[in-house]
């Protein structure tokens, strides 16, 4: 007996949030003022009907809905809509035996308007916070909802094009290029040693380190991005302490959610090449 | 859409283990040495398909068979045996719609020789720390796994005959009584305030300043027991921080296991009477 690809991404979400310290974010020693780890818990639990119906190979949108309806059912909010935007195409290529960047490529390639629609009926269950899309775009705006389905539809607007048109946003870029940044950082985790949650940190200083977080961006402007990035280099350097850094992002509302959502992916990915636990 | 009750029992794992202080156990902030919290989330995620088989009618000794071997898939060795020998009854009950002391009574009355078989075959998947039997019962030592069988099934041994032989231990009392403790707790829990993790951690030295833990007895000897069950109490009136003692009891091997298993069931219990997350 083993986990399922469903319960691998289940742990992922759980491993994720509870991996510390993570600067900015949520984690196992640090809470948001109405956004609390109990939240994610309940978040992970919830995604768990939509998760294993991505493995049996449901339509990616609908999986991701559903995913997304059952992780808002507790009170913090937005917790995983991010981690379920990555997850659920992984989990996906691996119920198809092929958790690949090609496998994965294709589930994304593959998706339709259908797929298009069930992810704009995911914002009807959570606030997500989006930036204002270009005004050429403004019908195609997420926060529409499914009143947005029919302008989808008269344009022939699949999911894959969605994120195409948001490659701005760390996470469409994963799942318009086959997840890079996930892959390798999977192989990282793999690589390295000691328990499995100061991995989950490492990897995130690591991705965060590398590319500037578009959430912070977004929430807190470029300057603060810039310097999420520069000071998760200095904590590898050594030459910061991770844990003052966590300390301060938080207290000045700097979260680098991107990363924390390429982070999971990254454990699932690892958990499903033999990450054990 | 809202939380099965699979879904609310394995969230109750996740909330007892991460719900801190609670002196002597692994929590949101302390690990043991070779046992972590991660242990813990990956065993909550494990036990899922043997919720799910409880709620929805499966034999109990099956079921929690299924969820012990689940939850073992992890390298902590035994996180939850005991917090899940309390969920499935409780889980059983609610999937019949009747989670009340009379009706989770019923579902562990109406248990067989073949439930009690799937119990003793639980113990093949993970090392559980048990007493010794009295010798009269050595054929009936849960140690012996599937090869007390046998025994059982000449003897007309049920799982609930096996709960009264163990009335010494905290968790088969509340089996064979209708579980009057996690009943009792969970009004207690709905009736605080405050964020769940912090009603889990109240909750936790309730019980355990109400009754002495038989684990820690067991471990440590009855003078510990004693003496964990007066510093709960000291805890509670504000007498000693429960985060020193948390520390010194995680330092001194003083394992309140028991009170955990109960407390779990307790939040099991609340969260489907409505305490929300």
């Amino acid at each position: 007996m083993s986990r399922t690809h469903a319960e691998q991404a289940e742990l992922a979400l759980l491993l994720e949030v509870a991996g510390t310290p993570k600067p900015g974010n949520v984690d196992r020693h640090r809470d948001h003022e109405d956004l609390r780890f109990e939240h994610f818990l309940a978040g992970s639990v919830g995604a768990g009907e939509g998760l294993r119906a991505a493995a049996a190979g449901e339509p990616v949108g609908e999986a991701f809905e559903t995913a997304v309806a059952g992780m808002a059912e507790q009170e913090g909010g937005n917790t995983q809509f991010g981690c379920l935007l990555l997850l659920v195409p992984l989990v996906r290529a691996a119920g198809a035996g092929e958790l690949t960047r090609d496998g994965v490529r294709e589930v994304c390639e593959a998706t339709t308007v259908a797929d298009a629609a069930g992810f704009y009926r995911a914002f009807e269950h959570v606030d997500v916070a989006l930036a204002d899309p270009p005004a050429e775009l403004d019908e195609l705006d997420a926060r529409r909802g499914s009143d947005a389905v029919p302008a989808l539809e008269r344009n022939g607007v699949t999911l894959y094009d969605v994120m195409v048109h948001s490659e701005s946003d760390g996470n469409a870029a994963e799942w318009t290029n086959g997840f890079p940044r996930a892959f390798r950082e999977a192989d990282r985790i793999l690589d390295g040693d000691g328990p499995v949650l100061d991995r989950a940190s490492r990897a995130f200083l690591r991705l965060l380190a590398a590319e500037e977080d578009g959430f912070v961006r977004q929430q807190s402007g470029p300057k603060a991005a810039r310097e999420a990035t520069r000071r998760a280099q200095a904590c590898l350097d050594g030459e910061e302490d991770p844990e003052r850094v966590a300390e301060e992002f938080v207290e000045r509302g700097i979260n680098p959610g991107t990363t924390a959502d390429i982070t999971c992916a990254s454990l699932y990915v690892a958990l499903e090449r033999g990450l054990s636990v």
